[in-house]
């Protein structure tokens, strides 16, 4: 785990636990597959969702199964990671080398889907059904935007309706889930699951524009990936509609006036994306989202657990990994 | 849908309804998704796992919300199907080109990841919790016999034991699963559930062990795919552990004799197993799991759904396709 959680009393164990859930998880099934979740392990993710999930559930009666939860959407979490890096033939994630580096595509898919059903398998077991039926319905989404996504590569009349869709879908919603779950499953008051859902969502949609910004203005030692990945693959996010009324040279609106534009351009749209300013402009609106989030913090029930839940917003809007 | 089902009365209407939900699922989603569904569909599946689900299911009360679960079984081999082509390379299923050939193979995971979560959504929505359990835990063991058969390719010491572990993974859960929840989910009585769990069980080994067969001895223009594709991706099934006693020559197990082949040798190792009868003395297997379901079936209740389980039982034997 990162630094993330140090100065957050009883989340840092808590997480540990939900660490040893995933490992010991695979531990017993096959060798290969506890190996690739160890490589990912050892990575040390952020446990983000996990952590957003317990920190929800303390709004209600925190119990023992909800580790197993919080375990699960991590496992959903990693699932997509290893599906995603073999679809875009990454060799790093978080620095070390990818699952399907180390063990070949063919396995690497199917630890993937291991892992999609292991999460499922705990919600069935463990959570409400209407938790499993918004589980199931969220992975839906997720892979209908990352089709609609790939769709859209090398597009270049993008709206910002469509870009917020695409995170919503990618991230957003999972954030939500996570806050949303948490509470419901512990049993907090209606008003306060409703809240953590919009909660999780603002952070969802921040957190996503800020990883968008990274791969224009990251820190490379800390991203642990190259710059520019995104729109070398294709990708137009945030920045780069930002981008779009500030290059005063015109070079960026000449080559969007296109309906798309090559891998070449891409690595030209980079550069003009960080001449113009597009990934500070962008940081505006992860603000934005940041400060709803927070405002909806505020009326939460006070204490430690909103407290924390507000540093941690604050802070993951100035990440630099 | 095939001729396996002309002379079933309802069960073609029935699978008509299945397949129908199955288009419908995603057609409005994303047409990405649709037209790879669509890409499958046309390849004309025998829909036999929801054909074994209703009919188990009229062993209880058959209601409508069984077509659903009929098409989310379905929904889940089809899923498996996609991430087997892409991550075996293979041009074409059924005699059309795989959806990862059409669409690429970013958007074929994700295709296949989405039939999974559909499923679990229909799971989620129309099942006892039971099933959704045994659903999800079916997946992941799918998951680890796959694995547990990449782990082996090439390696030429395996045993009947482990051959037989690996098809009930891959294949014959999934059948006895079919069979058992049609008629736990129609509440049909406890005893026949539990007979019908056994009755798929022992199809399924049976069937794929003629999928095996049909590798080394089918016609081409049947099963639409060019023959010895498992020995030559390192695969032994069982008609070479059944040709190793049988080859005088003993050229098979001196290749045997060391811990693993090659794919030359692969290719040798079909002509053994053509020339020694392997494929003909594998079929002795398939007949002795094929009477040990026609014994079960034997035990069900009496009437028009007994006698059509029984006459699909015999034809899958002798299925040519």
């Amino acid at each position: 785990m990162t630094s993330y959680w140090n100065d957050f009393s009883g989340i840092p164990e808590a997480l540990e636990k939900v660490s040893g859930i995933i490992q010991g998880v695979s531990a017993s099934e096959n060798p290969i597959i506890s190996s690739g979740l160890t490589v990912l392990f050892d990575g040390k993710g952020k446990l983000l969702r996990p952590g957003l999930f317990l920190m929800a559930a303390q709004f209600g009666k925190l119990q023992e199964k909800h580790y197993k939860l919080a375990a699960a959407l991590e496992m959903l979490h990693i699932a997509t990671l290893i599906h995603d890096d073999v679809i875009d033939d990454s060799p790093l994630r978080r620095g070390f080398p990818t699952v399907h580096t180390r063990f070949g595509k063919r396995d690497a898919v199917l630890i993937g889907d291991y892992l999609l059903s292991r999460c499922f398998l705990i919600t069935a077991e463990y959570t409400s059904p209407q938790n499993a039926v918004n589980l199931a319905r969220l992975i839906s989404i997720i892979c209908t935007m990352e089709i609609e996504q790939n769709n859209d590569r090398f597009r270049s009349n993008l709206s910002l309706r469509s870009y917020l869709r695409k995170i919503m879908g990618k991230s957003a919603l999972l954030f939500s889930l996570a806050c949303y779950a948490g509470a419901y499953e512990a049993k907090a008051p209606q008003e306060v699951c409703r809240r953590l859902r919009r909660i999780g969502y603002n952070i969802g949609i921040a957190f996503q524009i800020i990883d968008d910004i990274l791969d224009y203005t990251g820190n490379q030692d800390l991203v642990r990936k190259p710059l520019g990945n995104d729109v070398t693959a294709g990708l137009i996010t945030l920045p780069v509609l930002c981008a779009l009324p500030l290059d005063n040279s015109g070079t960026l609106r000449d080559i969007f006036s296109r309906a798309a534009f090559t891998a070449e351009e891409g690595a030209r749209i980079f550069n003009l994306v960080r001449q113009s300013g597009g990934a500070e402009a962008a940081g505006r609106y992860a603000e934005n989202y940041t400060s709803r989030a927070l405002r909806e913090i505020a009326a939460l029930p006070p204490g430690k657990n909103r407290d924390m839940l507000e540093i941690l917003t604050r802070r993951l809007l100035i990440r630099e990994q």
